[in-house]
């Protein structure tokens, strides 16, 4: 890995580990090997930096969740495979985590991608949901949008209840009831 | 207010706005009008002073969804109500905005009063979910725990994806969309 390449892998974890204002220039550079001056001729300063390892990890989200909504299986399937697949819970969502810090929330920049991502990812799935409901596999009453946000919803809140449990467990818990509601109402029909 | 309280407010609202990391014993005695002396004469330091405001914080959240869970109706009119309830989608929830900071969670003491909020949430969900069962008003087939951990898990995502949009309608709207797939179950008995 060449040294701009390791300044964005480390800002990534220290951003997923500590947030944005816990992650400080020097931390970036003792943990990438990075000295002060290569830094800053990669990269304008902490934001610059921090941009293009937040339109990294969003982009990562996106390709994982697009390799489950697009993989074989019904609706359904796909869409438990999305909510199933393996994740580390207690680590939580490195892309979600960012809403919760106030400097990366307050710079248009920094915001645009995590805004996207979800943007995305809910309006992917919507769409999903309703071929779902088109092709006679999920209930007619069952509204995409909404439904998307809560599954959505459900991801990065099971991360919270996992990560103050200290226990990834109630993460798959409430993934799996989420998902009973969204089958048990075929199910019904 | 004494300068005892003048201290656990500020903490509360300076720990909700910028988390544990970004907040420093000089912006709290900036906050609150009180000198280092004596915010040292009123608590041990920062880990102290932050256990108050936690512990205040989560007391609080309990009281208002004992309020809604208590409150008169049907079981599904009570967790609509729960659900419903006037919240600053965009500020977040502050006991579930601890679990992003990496120094509560490292500190049993201050994760505790973390943990058991959101053990207790669920839980009396699951009992309120359960008795809703019992008494015909909700799909025998529905799990109550799992669906209690899926509800409280939108609460809490609910709020990442308002924050994301920089909007408070995706958080009606995934709180909606879970509200509808746990009624709809009743609708197709």
């Amino acid at each position: 890995m060449d040294t701009r390449e390791r300044l964005i892998e480390s800002t990534r974890e220290l951003l997923w580990e500590r947030g944005y204002v816990g992650t400080s220039p020097k931390a970036i550079q003792q943990r990438s090997g990075a000295g002060q001056g290569s830094m800053y001729h990669h990269f304008h300063g902490k934001p610059d930096l921090a941009l293009a390892a937040i339109t990294r990890s969003a982009d990562e989200l996106r390709e994982r969740a697009r390799a489950a909504f697009d993989g074989p299986g019904t609706v359904a399937e796909r869409i438990a495979a999305y909510l199933r697949r393996e994740r580390d819970a207690l680590k939580g969502c490195p892309v979600g985590r960012l809403t919760q810090d106030p400097d990366v929330m307050a710079d248009p920049e920094l915001r645009r991608p995590v805004e996207e991502t979800f943007a995305w990812l809910t309006g992917t799935l919507a769409g999903l949901l309703a071929q779902g409901r088109a092709e006679g596999e999920l209930h007619p009453a069952l509204d995409p949008a909404a439904t998307a946000a809560a599954l959505v919803a459900v991801v990065q809140g099971g991360y919270v209840l996992a990560r103050a449990a200290g226990s990834p467990q109630v993460y798959a818990q409430a993934v799996e009831g989420a998902l009973a509601l969204v089958l048990q109402q075929k199910e019904n029909r």
